[in-house]
């Protein structure tokens, strides 16, 4: 029986091995596509990923595959790291094989359609032109959602799929609490007298000295340069081909400091996790984050809790002021509140760290009402426009800078969106952890010693890879249950300081 | 049938689509692991080269493939472009049936080691590191023959692989008539009063600027820079992906005008080649170059007979002057025997246009007594020595600048040096063909038109990718079979003038 179990095994974890060469794989071509690949080449590429991600579906979903996975179901007491190897691959299983096929195969068409629609539609400023692709979508996912099945919402099983364990009715607790803390502390930075002069971030800044500084600041952190690389795409994002290889892109804008380094923060964080998993978990599924929001806790800690405090710039301002003359008559105090201006903005992706859980509040909210059933998608760019006006006190004046902003529907990513709000909770309630076991925390930043933060990341979190879900993972971690009240502290403490509250 | 017949023939070429995306998945992932990688990726980035050969290897032997050989083999009248895709399909399941699996697995251990000793050996210039090595992989590749079977030479079964339709009977006539003549010519050379200045291309150049002119050139060859680009990495190569997709590399010495420019050219010469090749001819196996030794002569064709003429420099000597200040003071004939200059020299990659194939003829030689078995191991060393002392005038000092300077044997490559000196024969036929189509060719490449020559080369070469012989292809295109005469003709007129001869 233990020969038996140890074969099986054996043979399973080889034939996961695979299906994670055809990940790394075809995760090699996009990365190229991204960043290398001359205009001509991109409808073969696009042929060449299909092939791969067909290869793919076969070994996820044959009869083989099956096999391990109830042969290992029925087993007992199987250790932390088979057990969840199983559930994952079992997860998975399910999600593709629930869906009849032939279904399947229309919906990739109706998203490949509505993405192109959403780009035209964007681009005209024109919800109308995205409108019906977006209903077709809708209806797609609420379709699939009966082969799935759910419990108490709808919307919960969508949830699932990107944050195991976290549903609408946590959310609605988490966020709630979140949103009505922003909003009443919004307010008050709109009515203090502090008023802050981004203008030095606007001078001109070649990207050769961008780069420089942005790798830097990367080694710095903990990247492996020798595990991993920095590119410029036209979106900056993080990809990883194995925990040897993980490559961070950013896009320079010359005219602006602040973007290009914080998004080379923000994917390093995510790049760190990466390279930490560790080898033994190859042949699992597991060697990779343990979720979406659990991801993003880790690039927004590094973006927003460290890359942005006084701590973190005690070390590198000496350093920026040395490399760009542009801020030489530019007072420490000034250039941190600089970094950390609060504006209401229109774009998700343009905001403050303050407000940014804002927006995806506000996206929480209407996917929930779209998928549970209580909207039209006719009212949709309404709905969205009261929302940013109630929340943020701005109202978008075209679709572009509204309900058109985001490309995730138009790819069914519904339920996607909250990931990027939890992983700014999960990040602050790891702060909180941190500074127990760290007391001279911000000495160490302060002295450019960022290696304790990216040791307490790795034996936390980093060495499990996604061997425990996010609610396993910050109960061991933090003792606690996820809870809002660590990251309304944080955003509390720090915006009182920067504007006179 | 002919319902039948066109279902199998739709369904064959599906299925070698498979394998050519795997091919072109595979090209992506080694070229990024020449230019791209970290340095801790790289073993698992082979594990998954292997893992992608093998998937490739099961499509390429598997009873699907049989049958459809068996089918196609015995149909009549195919047209030109099926028969040479059922061919060429059939000899290479046959190359690979014919050996017993578990020798062919030994095999590829056996070159691995033998490549690792290579370069030990080549480091401490000690052949006696890489003896048993050679040993085993000649004994191999003796082994192999037997399997394959062979007519009248055993070598002859190997030059089949890489130059289909060329025989040791057919290489010895050709390469004797073109040694004779290098070596006559040279001798001449040795003698003559001119003397070559090359100070002036030892100056400094910077990186930058040797990029851009050289993009520039290949920019006015004809090379679609939509359809590929230009990288650098340790050792010039050319790849393609697909026909919209080639890259090139290059290397850059900031003391050496010289070496990156006209590996460009050369590879400038493979790539618009294989960017020529037609869409028409996807799921063929037929999209690439016909052999080793035509593809040669498109890159040695652009290198040297264009890219070392004096019309080419009449039109781009300008051009260097106005980029390079360097080149100031230089007249345009010191400038064009800079580049044309003759230098009996014992390394391969570093001789000059003249004295190249004499490089290749000796590797021939041995290559075909070891093969053919007359020659122990042990004399080779001794045996290169001699060969380049007589032909060349030279004598290596070392094992490093002898017998061990070229990787190919450590890989098992016999068969592949004679392609290189075929490309000289092949191209300066080719030339000849086109100048009495082209009658004022060498007008318009002074005025840098140099689409006259891209479009010839497609027209009559590069659009039939892999469909005709080269022995077929030389006869369409040149009307002749393959002879040394035009190169030697060629080679004299050159030199002669060059050297006041």
């Amino acid at each position: 029986m233990n020969q038996e179990f140890n074969n099986m095994l054996n043979e399973f974890k080889a034939y996961l091995k695979d299906i994670e060469y055809l990940n790394s794989t075809s995760a090699v071509l996009y990365w190229d596509m991204r960043v290398c690949i001359p205009k001509k080449a991109i409808p073969y590429r696009g042929e060449i990923l299909g092939y791969l991600s067909g290869e793919q579906y076969k070994l996820q979903t044959s009869d083989k595959m099956k096999e391990f996975i109830e042969y290992f179901s029925a087993c007992d007491e199987l250790d932390d790291v088979t057990k969840s190897m199983v559930e994952n691959a079992k997860k998975e299983y399910d999600q593709t094989m629930k869906i009849p096929e032939y279904r399947y195969k229309e919906y990739v068409i109706a998203t490949s359609n509505a993405e192109a629609a959403w780009e035209d539609a964007k681009e005209k400023s024109d919800f109308a032109i995205f409108k019906p692709h977006l209903q077709k979508v809708i209806d797609f996912n609420k379709e699939f959602i009966e082969y799935w099945g759910y419990k108490d919402s709808k919307y919960d099983t969508l949830l699932d799929f990107y944050e195991p364990g976290i549903t609408t009715e946590k959310l609605d607790v988490l966020f709630g609490e979140l949103r009505d803390a922003i909003v009443n502390l919004l307010d008050k930075i709109q009515n203090s007298d502090v008023k802050i002069d981004v203008s030095p971030f606007n001078k001109s800044f070649s990207k050769e000295s961008q780069d420089e500084f942005g790798k830097f600041v990367l080694q710095k952190m903990g990247f492996d340069f020798n595990a991993g690389r920095v590119d410029e795409s036209v979106h900056p994002f993080t990809i990883n081909f194995d925990n040897k290889d993980v490559r961070i892109t950013t896009h320079y804008y010359e005219n602006e400091f602040r973007s290009a380094l914080f998004s080379s923060i923000h994917e390093g964080g995510h790049a760190i996790y990466e390279q930490d998993v560790p080898d033994s978990l190859k042949g699992t599924l597991l060697a990779s984050g343990a979720s979406m929001g659990i991801h993003e806790s880790q690039s927004r800690f590094y973006e927003n809790i460290i890359g942005r405090s006084k701590a973190f710039w005690t070390c590198f301002f000496p350093e920026v002021q040395k490399r760009f003359p542009q801020f030489k008559d530019v007072c420490f105090e000034d250039f941190y509140k600089g970094i950390n201006v609060v504006n209401s903005s229109l774009i998700r992706t343009e905001s403050d760290e303050l407000t940014y859980s804002l927006h995806i509040i506000i996206r929480y909210e209407l996917e929930k009402a779209i998928i549970n059933g209580d909207v039209n998608v006719d009212d949709l760019p309404d709905m969205w426009n009261e929302k940013y006006k109630e929340y943020l006190g701005v109202e978008p004046k075209s679709d572009a800078e509204g309900i058109l902003q985001d490309m995730h529907w138009s790819g069914g990513s519904f339920g996607y969106f909250p990931s990027y709000a939890l992983g700014n909770l999960y990040g602050a309630q790891f702060l909180n952890a941190m500074k127990k076991d760290i007391p001279d925390l911000y000495e160490n930043i302060k002295n450019g010693n960022l290696n304790v933060i990216h040791l307490w990341l790795k034996d936390n979190i980093h060495q499990y890879g996604k061997v425990y879900k996010p609610e396993e993972l910050i109960k061991k971690v933090t003792g606690d249950t996820l809870s809002s009240k660590y990251f309304i502290d944080y955003l509390n403490n720090k915006y009182s300081e920067i504007y006179n509250l």
